[in-house]
């Protein structure tokens, strides 16, 4: 029980960039909010930035530090790390659990690298372990997934998780524009650095599908896990042809049980989602997470996946929880990694898929095609034929079917003299049914 | 710690039907799970039903008892209230915290019209209470506003929070049915009671739209306090005019805080949504509640916000929390009323309108009821003229605007020559701007 004038909470802030600019001022504007939800006062004992000569809006200068690995050392209550990457950040948010420091991270390349390292010395020290922000920014998500859905067993996640990806597709498909024209816009606009392969190549999305999909399935799913393809490939053409079909294309990462229960897969790719799957209308900069479990049915959490001050009310959220615990003697969730399900490669996923042929314009072709699916297993949902003579196109949609049959299919296709050129091939996420 | 072989955690059950029911094949189906989540066995020890002896699918004989008052007294470390009603479920609520037992439950109505005597009840034994089955069933969405959204202020919440109103909506929409007839399709459905005066009359969306402000506002709201209008009002024709205009009409739940920060304004009633809000796209008996708050901007929790499975699963994360807490010795959150904003009448409220009136068709009209806005101070955004003759009409949205200033219009517009009769007036949310 906090005592009468409680003693202050201590707060440590590692990272004084975007994200921990706004940490250090919602610590301080948010103050009588924050002591009157934790039942005691939180003061932030120091900031560890690259240069603390450079003064920095809303921290007082003495707070600042350029000594990263003696802040974190000293004993705080909690420390918070918003500097990224896997070292130094690891080594310090060690060094602060070896301490007694509860830690709140938004560090998804470290967590999904390497989260048993954090988790297992969160145990041993006996701290806690937060890291809402790593996932989706601002969205409440990974304590939903971790506490309230901690009585159901989830089926599948769906995410939309990176904000610049799903901006350059939103672009694609308003605009009409070619990928490179949406990259384009999106660094003018800001939503992707120079150099966009974390984000445009998937890893970013990796990341956060692997941080998913351990706390969806109970069980250790790393970076090296997830079978990652990004959006570099997304054609004009597959938009327009999405389009027609009353689809929109989608950066996806999926996490999903096997068919037999024993195995979760992980993927990130971009994938057709049909018009009235809410996942559909998330746009732009916009991040959203479908999860479907066995008792709650279908979910889905929206909201803004990235930005400081975003991303510092989701660290800020982590550290009122923490506090919290320090006050009452509580603990957060441990890692939970029981169920230790086989991650299964990619090549086991069934999905639907979008193929797009050019195709020759005489009769029999479609025959011909059909036939090419059949003898790989792989059933026909939907077909439709555009256009004449040389812009002859066929658009099919299956059934679910495994890459490696659809791979098959696709490379008895191309030995087709039906087929001229199989323009597009893209899995479909979001449909019901068989 | 845990035990090497840990005590299990009892929980008794008061309530055995379509939640209930549901609640004891999760405790047994998913009794691994659930265990290996909490560190220890959940054992449920009995369920109050009341006629013990007609036999529920799944729950053993002898855990039947038409002794609710004994089972909630007898000490359980979880009792699971899923009854309904204020009475006898706040007495035996009561009785099982004075007993040491932790308390989950799903009763929205005893939760807005008392909730403050549980929370000093839980305070008073050392005790957590649990409800995030109260309010959108299945949807995760009181955690995070309890805990993930702790460290920042929210400014608004937007809910769509009873499906059967949402239901009827969705087909006045979609089949352009007058409100009788899908209300009727409802019921034969199993959408709507024979009774459904507490769905369509937003009774049921109030008590939940109170217990949303209190926790988004940090500031005692009881069901008393809430503006509350139903659907039964709602026409065709102002269905068919809010799809013109590009909107859908749906049953809301606001809580604002007021525009000089120190009051709070609960409302229900049906209003307009643009269709580009992620509302708007909120179907049949789907729930969805958008949240906007200062640092994390806008988010959105959508999910199934009733049946007994996925109330069950809300229930049994509850369960799992409070039983995690028995096992680290934490605690869960306490009522947090420190805000004490003033309760605001709905009256202060400032929203855009839509005005439909049957008008003259003659010049001069429109310069006549602009006037009789203008007189009023309220401003028009948006004015549209349809049909000639017997059948002209003018539909205006106006900017923001106090509902007794509204009033005072409609009132200035019924004596106007030029106007027949005011059709339809209702209140538009989700636009951004003045």
């Amino acid at each position: 029980m906090p005592a009468a004038t409680p003693a202050p909470i201590t707060v440590a802030l590692l990272g004084g960039g975007t994200v921990g600019s706004q940490v250090a001022r919602l610590l301080t504007e948010s103050a009588p909010d924050l002591a009157a939800r934790v039942g005691a006062p939180l003061q932030l004992i120091g900031v560890a930035v690259r240069d603390a000569s450079r003064p920095r809006p809303g921290v007082p200068a003495d707070l600042l530090t350029d000594d990263a690995a003696g802040l974190a050392a000293r004993g705080a209550d909690i420390v918070v790390e918003v500097m990224g990457g896997i070292e130094p950040a690891r080594s310090l948010i060690l060094s602060a659990m070896a301490a007694g420091s509860s830690v709140i991270t938004a560090n998804k390349a470290l967590l999904a690298a390497d989260g048993a390292t954090l988790y297992r010395a969160a145990a041993d020290n006996g701290v806690d372990l937060y890291f809402e922000a790593s996932v989706a920014g601002a969205i409440p998500l990974l304590r939903p997934l971790r506490e309230s859905l901690a009585g159901d067993r989830v089926v599948k996640v769906l995410g939309i998780v990176n904000g610049t990806t799903n901006f350059i597709l939103s672009k694609m498909e308003s605009e009409g524009a070619d990928y490179a024209v949406a990259l384009a816009e999106a660094q003018a606009l800001g939503y992707a650095e120079a150099d966009p392969t974390a984000d445009v190549g998937g890893h970013d999305a990796a990341a956060k599908a692997a941080i998913l999909a351990e706390l969806a399935f109970h069980t250790r799913v790393t970076t090296d896990d997830v079978s990652c393809e990004g959006i570099t490939g997304v054609t004009a053409a597959d938009v327009e042809a999405a389009r027609d079909m009353g689809f929109v294309i989608k950066l996806l990462a999926v996490a999903e049980r096997t068919a037999d229960g024993a195995g979760v897969i992980v993927r990130v790719h971009p994938a057709m989602v049909p018009n009235d799957h809410p996942l559909a209308s998330v746009r732009d900069a916009f991040n959203a997470v479908f999860v479907e479990a066995e008792s709650a049915g279908e979910m889905m959490f929206y909201g803004r996946g990235a930005g400081g001050a975003p991303t510092a009310s989701a660290v800020l959220g982590d550290v009122v929880a923490a506090a919290r615990n320090r006050v009452s003697g509580g603990r957060g969730p441990t890692e939970s990694v029981y169920a230790a399900l086989g991650v299964r490669s990619i090549d086991e996923a069934r999905t639907r898929y979008y193929v797009n042929l050019d195709v020759a314009d005489r009769p029999g072709v479609l025959a011909a095609i059909a036939q090419a699916f059949a003898d790989n297993g792989v059933s026909i949902q939907v077909v439709r034929q555009d256009g004449h003579g040389d812009d002859a196109g066929l658009i099919v949609r299956t059934h679910l079917a495994t890459e490696g049959a659809l791979r098959r299919t696709v490379d008895n296709l191309r030995t087709l003299d039906a087929v001229k050129s199989v323009v597009g091939v893209m899995r479909v996420e979001g449909e019901a049914g068989p």
